[in-house]
């Protein structure tokens, strides 16, 4: 199934036939691969190679680091149809959506050329006479990437582009889920490789495996950021293990993200975001919509609405023009499910959620979306399911609808849909949502490349993407030269 | 002793000598002062105070917030002399370098007033027609700063000034060594309220103790960013908890500090910089010169003249016209010793570092500033020892000193001096020094609150003071706003 | 009358009673001190003396020269009342908007003061190994600033605050009719660098005249920056001059700034707006509110309100209380007279307008605000009259509204009162209003310091005040170091 | 001759042989093309054009701008030999030189394309509360391109990589001795434009023609920016024409570029950065090196071996594998030896500078680089001839060749040569060298596009190219939404 794929971007089938590890894919849940999991010996020696590779990359200059982003970029456009394609097959989305996340990766190789050429830092005035101050910014060393087989190449792209601009090589232990992109990618940046010309061996890298293989990288010295994705559960195990060792992280964990949806609010546009929000990669995105505050009058307009759409959405085979296509795999079937009898135990009234298809894709999962109304908001809400569940909660005042949106443990995305000036600044303000993003009239997943990706309190703190995110894969030094004869001291101080 | 200062800053004698724990001044090891320590309760109470100051705090205007640090400027203007004095009554420091840790209160006040009206987001330019794309800055909540009894009034003003103009309450465990110049910083901070007007309570507070009152706010989840200053050990714990519950850090731990000292150097120059980056502060600033490059050409030339200062610098009580003051306590006289028998035991030629003044300050601890000649680099050097101890260690080739400058764990201040276009910026170049600080013909000490001030490695990572280190003080988030009567999709997502 | 504000103030009696230039008051006509205008000759005396100047202030470091114009700030605080009740006099300001000048000329100081350690230049990835780029900024020379009588000493401070801090002296240019309060800014000044210290002399200087004596300063070749403030016709003759002799403009002219208040506006503050933008400085501001589009369906409510407060709105004496001042001379009468006149000539229908208080003041010029109803925008209402004529016109569709708002040759401010989403950021568009500022649900006059100050087209382009607007007082510079051993050269080019 | 190239560019025959303005290539002197030129009435007919494109580009979003400049490069790629020997044929550059500055173009596509997801203003802290401020940046309108000769189209492609990443449109006029390749670049944007798809038409124009040409393009009120490049005889036209009409300019005039070679600058590559800086491109350069300060103690080390290298520098046709081309013309020609003559007058001793080739060339104009050795700078040296003469003046004391580099009233490029780092400093320090570009150990030519381009005094002040050059092509505004219920004024003020 996958080969044609595989050989059009390079991949030898040595690499994706013959190992003891089996790749199934969410489809129909048959094995399209067969890869070899590295050891723990084997990402300590990764290590040390790619040590060996910033030793020599560090002082290639920027704007030349840049130029081989920037053929990644075109071997990406050449091969957007195949990764996008292998990413359906490997990961369930729909096409449509595996392809934008090729471009997703495209759009992060043209942005991160640019800031190759900018790595700004900044000259400071000085107190003393005679003084030059400066701030700059250096390659930090090696990067580490663990990511989540929801997005399985583009968040590998976000980091790897900007980490290789800034001068450091990186190192990607992909979801034990979706090995076979994570070869196609090492792939094609091999051969941006082979046009770019001279390099240093090791400045890519994957490790492929479990958790044993995701901690050897966690808590090796050597790696300098530790950029990981997935679960806050993850995040709580890996933030402190690279605390202790004083390396740096770039967390990026669960979101429950939310939406108001205001009394103003254009409610054509308002269904359509809800919709690809709450039901788009089968509510698997980290920015997914899991809860909606809607207001009172227009309850009873929107919720029929969105349900008629959630009836009519079409489920499937993700390359077979779907809009929905199935979940990653049982247990994700399973944590649904146990959300949604939570949900039912709480007073909860339960809509779809379903399982179908079963006798097309017996071993596989996919189910109708599913909307829970709440009468108010509980701990079955404030809960993250990483599947289609849409928790709709009425709202009065502007106000409550702001309080429960941000009383959650997480905080990674929000939107409200109003075209009412006061709410949305308001919803924009230092008393308005405490997530990391906070959008108005458009819903809570499907960010832009240029700017800074990520969320607060559960969901991490981390950065990715664009704005100055790349400043997370460099160290900054603070420089004060002394061209005078004279040696002042900072503060008058007078020494002696 | 300090009646008159304390008074003269309006601080009520019963919060200074009716309390049971007991304050010793570093110069003569009498008690000066008679503290009540604060219960694990008393944080918690605190904490929630603050909370409720951040909710009204947040929404003041950010230069109105500037206003209230302004004054608290112009309070610390006229009490520079008093906060000065009581500073090396408390902590040792000599007279001149207590009044230059007020100055350094002064300029960030100066400096965060500035910022109190930038706070600068990005407006970003979307791919989307009718989108405009923000980043923005909010603030963050109740900060928790942990401070060292060497810089025991300073680190509080850098953090305050800062989170303060940036909408966030703080609460200060200082030293438990220096309680009083917290208690002083604390009443000041209240005359600057006095004349600002209506501002919420308990947007500073203090509390004093040791570990277990420092862990109560490490751990309390409802401390945004715990900025902590001190050992390595102290980071290697904190850290972990705070990442634990996804609290965010600022550290700023050890520093090894090193100087290249080049053949071209300017050694009348560098003879100044070594002096006070080494002995100043009695070895005790946690940017203080722990480590000696010199250009065996030089080094002849050079030693001599460290030694011959070394040998005259006056040693003594700090209020009478000294260069060096005590040790702040035994065990920091102790560890002293330690690290001089090692160096003794690994080859090293010591000379100084024996203990003075006994006769005369039986409880006190001054001692000699101490040198040690090494061949080479080794485990002893590569150690902190937070007392005036310099190691010295030839070198023939720039790469080589460049080498050994970086190869210690801390990474907080390092410096070159040299006359040499290419050594200088090759040492501030990405294969230069890998410190948060590198300068060029200043010592290691002694930064301007211009720049970010902080290291890398086991130092922590963290930046305070200058340039964007607000950041740290707020929440980043990215907004985008449609005002057009369309969805589109970022990266041309077509869905359904 | 004066007398006693200028003593205060430390301006020397001699300075302001022994001229020959009369300088009265608008508030009845009356002579209020009599001055000695400088010959052209003067004039390129005290821009010899500021060269000389410059030639040292600007090697002292910035952080320094920012504690001169903290000193100022200081000073101005202490004589916020004198100052500002001498802008009241000369002027003819009501003593709030007096007050609220000075006001703004000590936040411009608290402002520069934190800019004084910041003045950002960039560090810069360079193509080639081992070279360092770098943007730098420098001081740029003497500046010359030419203010206007409405906002006679907050437009000096603008500039001399940020020219002071940049390294630069200044050479002021006060309006003819407002020399007094010129004399006491640079007593002021005075007093900040007697608390200052050394400095250099001449650092601000004062030049009173005429046309003439702008001229000598516009045509020499010493003056680096001309910041003037005035008419567009002054500014039609200064730009060529300046420009031909290669020297920098900072242009503030006319504005012509209208208001949209659209359907969903709350009323009650867009009356509020509407009377201070428009009436305030009886509408001698450059930011005045001179059109109103508003719509169709809020017309009949909005309309007779604003007559009805128009009707109410205290006349008289600034400092009695009243809400309106005079006019500053008869010209300007004669001006708004006129304007009226080819107004109602053109199917206006006009309210207001008269002159009022002859009997008490015959020798000065109070008129009632007029308001000028029109079916459309025509020629008299796209031209700038300095008085308090507002034009009152109807609209339909934004789109139109959003078009007759830029339909006029000025460019400064602008304005929309609305809770509509979508129109609020399409007014602030790339198809919006193409004013400098551009404001919602706020009027058009009133700006804080912390932004950037000017407008486009027959504004002249210049900015003033917040945001980067140092940077007009400096001089930029991009530097390559080669610290390497080779001369690559930039795009890869072989030579020889 | 050029019929190959622009058959691959896709420029048809009938634009450049049926013309009946014959354009001769300076190599041999004869006719390589005919074309027609613009009447003054076409240049409105096309600004006309232009302006109704930038109603509708300026909406496109930037990263879509950004889309057709990243194929603009893509086609430049593919052209860059093509479009480099045109360079040659037309303007005499040689090939390695014409390759290079396409890779100029190349290099500023790249950066446009990250710049595009950029255009970064900033949100900034309001004083109001329920405020918030804000800084944007607009489209500008027609942009004006006037270029010259030397380098015939790298200037083209800086402000149309920028201005139509800005959304606005660009009216070309290249200079009349250089048509050719301006109808080459505009082909390739076509094909740019083809392969982005739909665009309005008219975004890219050029206009051939000669002064009158120009002038309708400067005087005429819906250019909103000229960006001229050329003579400061030019630019002091130009200027006041644009300053009158409250037009934007951003000229880029003449450089009287210096290096000051000091005692401890390595030779080898002093030696290599005269030749390149002095004779590269026929010393037809705005950057080119036209004043050599060296310090007396190396002058009889260096002096031989410039000499000697300008004896073996190889001179003939671009080509051929020569160093040095043609001069561009006649007139070029007969200035270098008038200017030569008043050397030799004031005392100066020639060497070189005679014709050569006459033979083989009768109609073209091939000179022997110069060099003038003078005692003291004079106003020869002090004056621009746009021909490969060096002056070379001795100097002692560093401050003195500070000096004597500063003292002409062009601002370009500077360089210093040493390994000083005092020197080094102070040369980039706040009383260094006084041009737009200064840079140690490189010569005087050759920049990277990620710095700003441009210089100070007569050059005129524009910065082009990287850094925040992208400003010039649009319009600042500053925003404050109130989304309170309130409307309080700034600076405190009471109305009413």
């Amino acid at each position: 199934m996958i080969k044609q794929y595989m050989s059009a971007m390079g991949v030898e089938e040595a690499h994706y036939q013959n190992g003891d590890f089996e790749v199934t894919t969410p489809i129909d849940g048959s094995v399209i691969g067969k890869v070899t999991l590295d050891t723990v010996a084997d990402v300590d020696t990764k290590i040390q190679n790619a040590k060996q590779a910033f030793q020599e990359w560090r002082v290639v200059p920027a704007p030349k680091r840049g130029e081989l982003i920037r053929l990644l970029g075109e071997v990406l456009r050449e091969h957007k149809e195949d990764l996008g394609i292998l990413v359906s097959l490997e990961a369930g989305k729909i096409k449509e959506e595996g392809l934008g996340e090729v471009q997703e990766m495209i759009d992060i190789c043209d942005f991160a050329v640019g800031v190759s050429r900018q790595l700004y830092g900044l000259t400071i005035a000085s107190e003393r006479p005679g003084h030059h101050m400066r701030e700059t910014w250096h390659p930090l060393g090696v990067i580490g990437v663990i990511s989540a087989f929801n997005f399985p190449v583009a968040v590998w792209s976000w980091n790897t582009a900007l980490a290789i601009v800034c001068g450091n090589p990186v190192i990607w232990k992909p979801s034990e889920k979706t090995p076979l992109v994570a070869l196609a990618c090492q792939a094609l940046f091999e051969k941006a490789l082979a046009k770019f010309g001279e390099a240093p061996a090791h400045l890519s890298q994957i490790i492929l495996g479990k958790t044993d293989i995701g901690n050897a990288l966690v808590e090796n010295k050597d790696i300098a950021l530790v950029s990981a994705t997935g679960s806050t559960r993850m995040g709580r195990e890996v933030g402190p293990k690279v605390a202790e060792r004083f390396g740096k992280c770039l967390l990026e964990l669960g979101g429950n993200n939310a939406m108001i949806l205001a009394p103003t609010a254009d409610l054509d546009l308002a269904l359509r975001g809800i919709l690809f929000s709450a039901v788009g990669t089968a509510g698997q995105r980290c920015t997914t919509l899991r809860r909606l505050f809607v207001h009172e009058s227009v309850k009873d307009d929107i919720l029929p609405r969105v349900k008629s759409a959630y009836e009519t959405v079409s489920i499937g085979h993700p390359l077979e023009g779907n809009l929905v296509g199935p979940l990653i795999d049982e247990d994700s079937f399973n944590n649904m499910q146990t959300a949604l009898e939570k949900a039912r135990n709480t007073g909860g009234k339960v809509t779809g959620g379903e399982r179908v298809l079963m006798d097309k894709f017996p071993d596989a999962y996919y189910v109708t979306p599913a909307i829970v109304e709440l009468d108010e908001q509980n701990d079955v809400a404030r809960s993250e399911t990483f599947a289609p569940i849409l928790y709709v909660m009425p709202y009065k005042e502007f106000d409550d609808a702001l309080e429960m949106q941000n009383d959650v443990p997480q905080g990674l995305s929000s939107c409200i849909f109003t075209n009412d000036l006061r709410e949305a600044e308001t919803f924009l303000s230092d008393r308005g949502s405490d997530c990391g993003i906070a959008n108005v009239n458009i819903g809570t997943s499907g960010a832009e490349i240029g700017g800074a990706f990520g969320g607060e309190k559960e969901t991490g703190g981390g950065r990715e993407s664009g704005s100055d995110a790349w400043k997370a894969y460099m160290r900054r030094q603070t420089n004060t030269v002394n061209y005078s004869t004279e040696l002042p001291l900072a503060q008058g101080i007078n020494f002696g």
